[in-house]
């Protein structure tokens, strides 16, 4: 443990911990104002129809009911994440494109009177006919889910490095595959939920359970048609997002426009099943890979094409498709490469972001083959990664810039942890069959995407010398306010229990985009040390005239404020404070923003991206399989991450264990199946989400620090890599028990079962 | 109206006037939480007693009642307004000092619950003597209201300057008077509330209804031992204020301290009945006032001695009773002057600021006194007041540099109005008498009362171009958010409707003294513009890059930024806000801090501050006398005040209109009767406050604008003139009315038709 700090680097608790366990912790949900109506969603029972005619006039006669409304109330216009991928309304008008669209809403004195009202809504569909399978959505004479887009496409990337004619040429063996990959949920425990109040002034407020409730509010701010200084939105805990809650859903604009229409506070409360019709879901992929590689193990090329299924409209789905091909040539070294990927309407629910967003099934398809080869050319998949590590100071093929670096290092680590080299290749037998793999993630410092990233903060000190940050960034239950007020607190000498961190307030706190692509830690870091410092400016100068010495020279730790390498000339904090506020009369604000250099992103052709710092790391995962039922269980996980410094290792490895214990639910328990369209799964009873007991009894992280210049005391990202290593890492460590390689996931318990049997079959055959 | 504005100078609405008037701006008693508790404080019975013992055990065992607290529950100190002036607990613990002292409080799950529990707790006391006249109780040996304090001085100042034997020797006439003025209450019509909730990690947080909410945390931190940093007091919309809502009161202690005990929020909303048993009121004086003239009418020397009933703690008493003398020689220049002050504990209610603090009651006795000398030597009230009016850039001989000066013009355009000259003296004829008369006041440009008086704020800019201000000033009803927001506008260029205006919230908003000393337009705007134009250098710089200038040399007006006298050389404010946020990536916040430059008070002698810069002004009011029935009638009242510069015409007049009537109400209406320390009224049914049908049918503004250049758009203050000059003009119009003057206020019907009869005799007897 560092000692050179005295609350970075410390496993400290999270700041909001306590009331969070204690259930003082107020979610949108438990909200309510005086006066305030119970608002529920009419949802679609088609696929695809065309909406003739909704007569509300049945429901509006039903007592206790208040207001009817549709997409017609408001005012806006489409919007979506590009300006060409404008595609969702407020509340659908002309059609529904999925089973639980939403195109009109109730108000009522309470849920039950709003809920009988949703039935007395009439709505007139003319049925289209609907179409599920992506690879049929993009044929032609497929049903068009939007008009005038061609193809069902609704998002492409097309990205191409170095000579892939000549990878493939010099390389001593290629091989491809193709793999699929399924629909997985965020598995939030807080449903999707709204409060909303709409002044007859025509200023709107939302609480409302978002991630990034910056980005929500301009949505909603475009699809209202309302100034965004107008909107304000105000940020709840948040009950889980991993990447489910950036956009506006169904109910905020619902409850919104019931206010606005009723002129009284509604609120909406979305149950299990809705979240599961119209919440988000991880994009299934079908991807095909193809790879060059030298007999010493070198990788020469890459061609990678992917089809994702997309659902009814796009989201953020040019982001989505252009990450598996962005963020292909890191960690390891691929000199040329090939990435085609379509994101595809189909008749379902939307895909969106997910932990990793579309780089845990990517890394899951590449590594297999990779492993594949490695075991063909006679290398273990650990020396494989490290003979293709990239290295510091390095730039990669497709333009990158690496700086500071630790790879290796994570690949060190999870080998040695799970004794990987006596261990690999040597458990395939008896009934309890025993196997390791290894995964790497490309980490995911995504600072900037293409503009609207920077992120801001302001620093309000107390009389008492206290602290409050004020900044834009969300805890979703990563710990982000803890880390951000770590930051603070070193910054200014202070302790941690003397810095209290805002919640989002689009009227009051400073715009930061939201917590995505393992931002916030970095960026809004970045934006608090600023605050900070432009407040140490503040007392400092009150400090120096005291002390009659250059502000420059003076040093804030343990309350005190003092000449650097003189600590006994000094003054406490305390006293500096006091007289800026009480002789000066002039209260310490500081303000900072951050914004991560880096170019304007193109997103057709992933160029002009310079990413500020790249994290990167390994997983590694040890597994037991019993022959005769097919039961995988996890009995070890290592986690190693380059996170440049561990700002908080308690913190952190707490996210690497979410992160690891969700990813091997994605290979081995969990599918959002849909029939026609519909969830088969309406709550966690039917959706094998694991719990504590499926992952594994050992879980170990190592943080390689790397102390980059460019980020916060150092820290560069760690959120997501253990997620998106994980996939691979479980699939592989699988493959090392049995023997089998799956490419299509889940690898369910009945498919190691047929597996194994086939393979009984085929050694019988054989023998 | 000015025309060099868009917005400052304009008679623009309310910005919150709409929410009020439709009922949605929401005051602390409508808010609630879940899980929520009411509470009740109880009372002590007698006016002074030892506690001996509080047993709450029966009220603990009736059903629904969730906790009973004391003061001994209060980890903090005593509280008050100075070091040596703290005086008060959370909740008393020793002793009970009037009747309606608080001692304890109850939660329940109902507000009947807490009222019946409030019956079944059993305080034992041992009585003592108390004492109610606070001439009665500065004697030797009388009952010590407070252990240790002798003679029952809660405060006391004294000021000299001048020779004043000289003074009164070189008078040609002196003339003496004793005046007493009675307690009014402030009448706001919301009554003090609370709704608290402290967390189990020992943060608590507070709604009430506060005029000056960083006061009232700072009283409530100490009282409770909580630092300032952890308390958390949010503000609702304020229903008035006037003086009575700085401080904490029982409720706010009780309401966090049930919330501590049981874990859950809790709420006390006081009934009309609380708030006058145990709220604030005016202090009722006993003024002894001698003044010495010369022929010429030039004031030479004046003598004030002044008792001021205190009531059962001291408040913020050191300023109450510093302010008498301090601005007793502004606007009429005395060249000598001695004043005593002594505000003394007796066992009632506590006395407190009010619209003008202690100088309404200040100003009537002692222009009583020289309207009866000026019609001694021959002069009309307005030509004494010509001749004595101070000067622009004279410096008074207590000290205080005047810089702008309009109070000539303010007495001037009074007397224009009432046609002052042709109608006074004139109207003691008849059944129906008339009578016009005048006084001046000193203006209340506070700045700062010996530090903790800076203000701050920061801008937030949206990125459609609105703007957050982002304040700690408090809109009691006077219009300050909307004046607030002129001035951001106005510096910004963009209109008042893109201003949204932050509401207090300690842990976010910076710090604001309060509202009171007319010191919001001056301090608190100064800041905002500071803020705005720290804004406006961030947006400068960007603009600058495009047009290839200096960003010094950039003007921003209509929406624009462009180059100072070439309007065509410029971008709009929306390209200049995007390009900051999303080509830079650095979103646009301003900062400032105002702290008026003046000395720190020394509270006994009144030395060491200096004023930034000085209002004034005068009001004239006409009134009919019924000679038969004693009833009088306002038909007149007109009000002119040098504000420096009107910022908001409309709002300015607004409050001018309710200082003039509340004014008219303590001369003829109002009293706040006690008996044995028990006020006699229960509710306004009860207390005559003036109704709209009490006000004069004519009121008139005459704003003489001075542009002083250290305020805002040379605003200097405005707020309480109106009602300090309403006094002493309602009494001198009363006089010319009927010709008998008052001593003892208030100037009941009864009172009037009794002069009016014993003048009928004397007459009678005369002739």
């Amino acid at each position: 443990m560092n000692t050179e700090f005295a609350v970075i680097g410390k496993p400290i608790h999270r700041v909001d911990g306590r009331v969070k366990v204690t259930g003082e912790a107020k979610y949108t949900a438990d909200l309510s104002l005086p006066g305030m109506l119970w608002g529920k969603v009419l949802r679609s029972p088609l696929a695809h129809a065309r909406i003739l005619n909704i007569d509300a006039s049945r429901a509006l006669r039903l007592p206790g009911v208040r207001a009817v409304v549709t997409g017609r109330d408001a005012r806006g216009e489409n919007f979506g994440f590009l300006p060409h991928t404008r595609d969702k309304k407020a509340l659908e008008t002309e059609k529904v494109r999925y089973v639980g669209d939403e195109i009109a809403a109730v108000a009522a004195i309470d849920k039950d009177i709003a809920e009988e009202a949703l039935d007395l809504i009439q709505v007139d569909y003319e049925p289209l006919e609907a179409v599920f399978d992506p690879v049929e959505a993009m044929k032609d004479g497929a049903p068009a889910i939007h008009d005038h887009v061609k193809n069902n496409i609704s998002a492409e990337t097309h990205l191409n490095w170095g000579d892939l004619e000549q990878g493939f040429a010099r390389s001593d063996l290629i091989r491809e595959g193709k793999f699929t990959t399924q629909a997985v949920v965020h598995g939030f425990i807080e449903p999707h939920a709204a409060l909303a109040y709409w002044e007859s002034t025509g200023r709107a407020q939302i609480w409302a359970s978002k991630q990034s409730p910056y980005i929500a509010y301009r949505h909603l701010a475009r699809g209202l048609g309302i100034p965004l200084s107008k909107l304000r939105l105000v940020q709840p805990y948040v009950g889980g997002g991993f990447g489910g809650k950036h956009e506006p859903m169904g109910c905020d604009f619902a409850a919104l426009l019931l206010s606005q229409k009723t002129g009284r506070p509604v609120k909406i409360v979305y149950s299990q099943e809705e979240v599961f019709l119209s919440g988000r879901r991880r994009h299934p992929f079908i991807f095909w890979v193809k790879v060059g590689m030298r007999k010493d193990g070198n990788i020469q090329a890459v061609s990678l094409k992917a089809i994702a299924d997309g659902g009814a409209y796009t989201s953020v789905g040019p982001l989505s498709i252009l990450l598996p091909g962005a963020n292909l040539g890191v960690p390891l070294r691929i000199p040329a490469a090939k990435y085609d990927g379509f994101r595809i309407y189909t008749n379902k629910l939307l895909s969106g972001p997910l932990y990793g967003h579309c780089m845990p099934q990517t890394r899951y398809a590449v590594e297999s083959v990779l492993d594949e080869m490695a075991e063909e050319l006679g290398f273990d998949p650990v020396d494989l990664r490290l003979i293709n590590s990239l290295e510091a100071g390095e730039k990669t093929a497709d333009g990158k810039q690496i700086t500071t670096w630790g790879f290796k290092e994570t690949v060190q680590a999870v080998a040695d942890s799970l004794d990987f080299k006596n261990k690999f290749g040597k458990g395939r037998k008896g009934r309890i069959l025993h196997g390791v793999g290894i995964g790497s993630n490309p980490g995911f410092v995504s600072g900037r995407l293409g503009g609207h990233e920077g992120s801001a903060a302001m620093v309000k000190l107390f009389e008492d010398g206290g602290v409050t940050l004020i900044h834009g960034a969300t805890d979703v239950g990563q710990g982000a306010e803890t880390v951000l007020c770590q930051i603070v607190a070193e910054s200014l000498g202070i302790d941690i229990t003397e810095v209290n961190s805002s919640r989002v307030d689009t009227e009051l706190t400073p715009m930061d985009p939201g917590t995505f692509g393992s931002r916030t830690t970095y960026t809004s870091g970045h934006a608090a040390i600023v605050a900070t410092e432009d407040a140490k400016e503040q007392l400092a100068a009150a400090a120096a005239e005291k002390l009659e010495c250059n502000p420059q020279d003076l040093q804030f730790k343990d309350h005190r404020i003092f000449v650097k390498g003189s600590p006994e000339k000094g003054i406490s904090l305390l006293e500096a404070v006091r007289t800026c506020f009480y002789t000066k009369g002039a209260p310490v604000i500081g303000r900072g923003t951050a914004a991560p250099k880096s170019g304007k992103m193109d997103y057709s052709t992933g160029t002009g991206k310079q990413f500020p710092a790249f994290s990167s790391g390994s997983q590694g995962v040890e597994v037991e399989v019993d022959a005769e039922t097919g039961e995988v269980r996890l009995t070890r996980m290592v986690i190693s991450h380059d996170c440049g410094r561990a700002l908080n290792p308690l913190a952190l490895e707490g996210m690497q264990h979410g992160g690891a214990a969700s990813a091997a639910g994605q290979v081995l328990l969990e599918e959002m199946s849909l029939d026609q369209g519909v969830p088969l799964a309406t709550s966690f009873m039917d959706y094998a989400l694991p719990t504590v007991m499926d992952a594994a009894p050992v879980m170990e992280c190592f943080h390689v620090e790397t102390e980059d210049p460019s980020g916060p005391f150092g820290a560069k990202d760690a959120g997501e890599g253990a997620q998106i290593a994980g996939l691979p890492a479980v699939a592989a460590a699988l493959y090392d028990a049995i023997g089998v390689r799956f490419r299509d996931l889940p690898i369910t318990r009945e498919k190691v079962l047929a597996a194994l049997s086939e393979k009984a079959r085929q050694e019988e055959g054989r023998s």
